[in-house]
This record gives structure tokens, sequence and C-alpha cells, in this order.
């Protein structure tokens, strides 16, 4: 997707110099294994992990061959075998992201099935880890968000706007004990001087997501689903049950779940901002589009796959009524994380 | 399918025996490296892959408890994580597969997309190599056998039948040329030491593809696409330019490509019949299902996808018609091989 487009771009740079300061191919033993493997967490089906899997690579070409000309006074390069393990959840469309591979893959492709929020690798069997865009999605919504009886119940909202203090830390724990449970699996995959790449969105320190593009889309879609449940489309009860597993994270928040310890040390964390929402929703169809890929899976699931057609139709045309709301929001900001295992 | 799991279940007391006799824990170097790399080439996207690797990892657990209780004088095993690697080519459909995955998999999977007449995987980094009634898909149909201006064109056939010479030794040369380009490739990406289980169907040495279940049934569809392309549903040179590329060796030629050279050494080579073609044509509906599963893939491609469907309705009715002449097929066998990576 563009937007997902936009946070690729915006690490390549990082990626390219993290490769090239940290990469550390004696103890890796590339030189004796010849290959390296690496693994792209939520990689959905679309070309952005195409992307950043040809960046990963072109860099660690770089760094291998300016070790040989360093080490053996040539600038071959290593003879690495590359293997790329593309992860995401056992629903993801594959077999199109089979399709859509590059016509020259110079590589050795592997999918593998499941949630990134556990094991997922055998133990030290992966060099480099990248996950762009996905850690925002948390393992699943907090029970109590969705519970009428809860004080932390996230009354009228289908997300974590930031504007209710239970719900926000509802979801804040659940992400955090997610980071949690993904750095420890990572720990275990990763060999010995592996690096982790992690893209994830996240607020400004002073900014709800209420406020943000995501968070007004959210809205309008909430309304939308109101409307359809007034229709009598689907019960009251069933969207009071739902909510979106997404999270997004203020700084000090990263800064808080992001290790520096016996297993990971933290070599690089950087906020960038992303594209601009106002280029984004200049073309309102797009947008429209772009949330529906993101999301028809889960509101199929929850409301029936006859649902987010019309859902998505109510949306355009709510959001072209509203446009001028859109003229006020704030920016979302993108963290780049590079971990080394050590 | 039932006749792939009748072959399954025949080679599975093969794969045991060969697992306890064969596998070599000290120079797959098990004991420091905790895993286990098993591959399962041309696995579709039924059950039969998941009861060949369960199969498997049993075999090599039992094979491990028992040298930890030789050499350590206890019988816990060397706590190896299985990664196995599910291959077939692209057009396959993984998200079933996935789907289908048992509910208790105690391994780490992966999908591997991609033809196993090239490299699938780095160097050295596979333990266990199988594959089960997919060597018997030749890499594509000899171009001599669908040019109606070769002295070796099939004419009125879509199948290597073995009537004609010129045609049984192109299908022959293709089938060798391309067993030879799977064993280099295999050579390559097995660890020294790691063992390869080849399972495939073939002919007694007197015996005819016209003559058997399979062959006969071909027949039945051929005639029926004749009838389809006389009905203009499609040309008859769309016709005459389908061929199956399928081939079903003598034991003789699997004795001349299966190598016992500088890479491989034949550590078995077994022969034993499948189910008997009188049990599996008794149901002539579930006989002409299983055919349709194998083949609507490629038929589609070629004839159109609204052709299967069809065909295979005249083809239930036409084998009726000739039930009879069902009676004297004579039987497959089945080849169970055992390599060993030097």
């Amino acid at each position: 997707s563009w937007a997902q487009r936009g946070a690729v771009d915006s690490a390549k740079q990082m990626i390219q110099q993290a490769i090239a300061d940290l990469l550390d191919i004696e103890k890796l033993k590339l030189e004796s294994s010849h290959k390296f493997q690496l693994a792209d967490l939520g990689c959905a089906t679309g070309t952005n992990t195409f992307f950043a899997v040809q960046n990963i690579i072109e860099a660690v070409d770089a760094k291998c061959k300016l070790y040989s000309s360093k080490h053996w006074n040539n600038s071959q390069s290593l003879g690495l075998e590359y293997q790329i393990f593309f992860n995401d959840h056992v629903g993801n469309d594959f077999n199109t992201l089979f399709r859509s591979f590059p016509v020259l893959w110079q590589y050795f492709a592997a999918a593998v099935p499941g949630s990134f929020y556990g094991r997922l690798f055998p133990k030290r069997s992966i060099h480099f880890m990248h996950s762009s865009n996905a850690l925002n999605w948390i393992s699943r919504v907090p029970k109590e968000v969705v519970d009428i009886n809860s004080p932390a119940w996230n009354e009228g909202s289908i997300y974590c706007s930031g504007t209710a203090n239970k719900v926000l830390d509802a979801y804040s724990t659940q992400f955090k004990n997610d980071i949690e449970t993904f750095l420890d699996a990572r720990a275990q995959e990763l060999v010995g001087g592996g690096l982790m790449m992690l893209i994830l969105a996240g607020l400004p320190d002073d900014v709800l997501l209420c406020q943000t593009l995501i968070g007004k889309s959210y809205d309008i879609l909430g309304s939308c689903l109101v409307d359809m449940a007034n229709k009598g489309m689907f019960s009251k009860e069933r969207l009071d049950s739902f909510n979106l597993p997404q999270y997004y994270p203020h700084l000090d928040e990263m800064k808080e779940v992001i290790p520096n310890n016996k297993y990971f040390s933290l070599e690089r964390i950087e906020t960038t901002f992303g594209p601009s929402p106002k280029d984004i929703t200049s073309n309102i169809e797009m947008w429209a589009s772009l949330l529906r890929s993101g999301l028809e899976g889960i509101i199929g699931d929850q409301f029936g796959n006859e649902i987010p057609g019309k859902l998505f139709e109510c949306y355009s045309k709510k959001h072209a009524e509203n446009r001028f709301s859109f003229d006020e929001v704030k920016d979302l900001i993108a963290f780049n994380i590079v971990l080394k295992r050590k």
C-alpha cells in the first residue's frame, strides 16, 4: 500500500546504514555457512515486502564485498545464498503473494504462516528480522474493552481513540505484553549478532489517535457501522463486541518496551514523519480502498463477508461529506528501531 | 487422495526402517545444531503430506532417543526442533494447505513455491528430503510429441501410452534428464549424511501404461476430448498440442537413473504394488473425482476453465459404459528409493 510504501522508503536508508555499520560477518559465521536467512514478519501480499527484502539483500551484499576487499584484497562477494521467509498469519493470501513475486528473484523464498506473537522458526536460524507496519496489530482486543460490564468498556467506539483512559490503559498493557512476547520469540530465533529492524507507526507526545487521519477515518467507519446496525444489518451486540486490535504507541511507551538487555542491544531508535495525510486523502476513493484492504478481513469475520463492500461505500460518502474535518488532522510518526542480538 | 495414501502407507515402514538404520546423528551434527530440516517435494494440498511428515518426525525422534540412551545413558531426546518445508509449484493452493494443517503441529512450517526441477533451498540446508508420487510429473511435455511434423508426434493420444516407440523414447529421455536435474539440485541442498526418500509409480517389465488403470482412464479422457473438439468446444489444433507431462518408468530405467556416485549412495530400492485397480474403480465417481483433482489444473490451462467440469462428466459416463474393459487392467508398481548424501 501507499502508506506502507512511505514507511519503507523512509526506512530504506536506515537499513542500509545499519547493515553497513552493524552487520558482523565474523560473528554471523557467513564465510563458512555461505547462507543468509532473512525473515519479513507481517509481509501481507503486496509489493512492499519485495522492496524491503531487495534493499536488505543489496546492503548485505555491499557489506560482504567491502569485507572481502579488506580481508582478502578482492571485491568478490562471499557467495552467499539468501533464503527469505515471508511470514503472515494463516489467513493471509499466500497464493497471491507467490504469484506477485518479482520475475528475477535471486533468493530462495519460503512462506511461514502463523502469528509472530509466538515462535515461527527454529532456534538460532535467522540472521536478519524485518517487520514493517505490522506490530501496530496487537495479538487480540483486550477483553475488558468489549465487555459492557467493565469500567474499561469502549462505549461507542471501534478503536483505541485515546480519549478514555481505562481503554487506553487496557490497549497499552496488551501492546506492551505483545511486544515482550514478540521479542522473547525473536531472541530465540536470531543467531548471535543477528539484526532486527522494526518499523511501526506511533503518536507524537501530545497527540491522540482520534486527532490523526487514522483516528478520524475509524470514527467515520464506526459511525457507518452504527448506521448499518440501526438498519438491522447486524445486531447492536455484534457491534458492541467489535474493536480493532490496533495500537499506536507514544515515544515514551516505545522506549519503555524496547529492550537493552541480556539478549538485545538497542542500536538505533529514530522517529520520522510519514507521508502527509493531506496528500493521502486528496483521493478519497484511494484512501477508502487502502483502508479496506487492511480491514476487510477482520470486518468480514465479525459482521459477515457481505458487509465490507457496503461499509466502505458508506465510508467514502461520509468522508466526502466531512472532508473539511480532515484539514486539521495531526501527523502520525514512524518508529524505526534497530536491535542487535547479543 | 486414496491412491497416494496407499503409496504413503506402503512406504511408511520403509521410512521408519531407513531412518533407524541410516540416520547418522553425528555426521548430521544434530547434537550441536538442535534442528532438523525436512522437505516434502510436491506436497500438493492434501493430508498425505502431513502423514508422511509425522511419520518421519516420529522415526527421527525414536532414533535420537536410542542414540541418547546409548551415549548418555538416558532416553531424553536431543531437543530437536523440526522445520518442515512444504514444496509445490507456484500455482499450488498453499492457502488450502495452510488451512488444513493438523491442529497440533509440533514443528515450524514453511511453504516453498517452485519447481523441484531446480534449486529450492540454500546449500547444505536440508537433512531429509521426501517426495511421494510427484516425480511422475515431468518438467514439460517433450516438444516433438506435440509436433505434427515430427516422427515422434503422438497422434491421437494425450499421454505416453507405450505403444509408439518414438513417443516413448521422447518421454523417457525427458524423464531421465529431469531426474538428473532433480538429483543435481538435491545433492547441493542436502547436508552430508542427509537422506532422501523417493516414491514414484512405475510399470512392471512387461506392462505398457495403456494396459493399466491410469492408461485406460487416459484413453477414455482422450476420447472425451475428441468428442468435445468435434462439438466445437475447442479447436482440433488445441487438442493436438496437448499431452500430459507424466511418465511411468520401468524398473530398468529407474536403475539407470538412480545414482550411486560421488554424491549419493543408493541405500534401498524396492518395488511394491499399490491398491488393486479393481478396488479403486468399484466407485467410478470417486475415481473420476481423484483423476479430476490431479488433472483439472493442467486441463483448464490448456482448454479453458469451463472444460474440466464437462470433461469429467463425459468421463464418468464413458467409464461406466466401458466398465468391463477395466476387469483386465494390469497393476502399476511403486518404487520406494532411499538415497544417502555422501
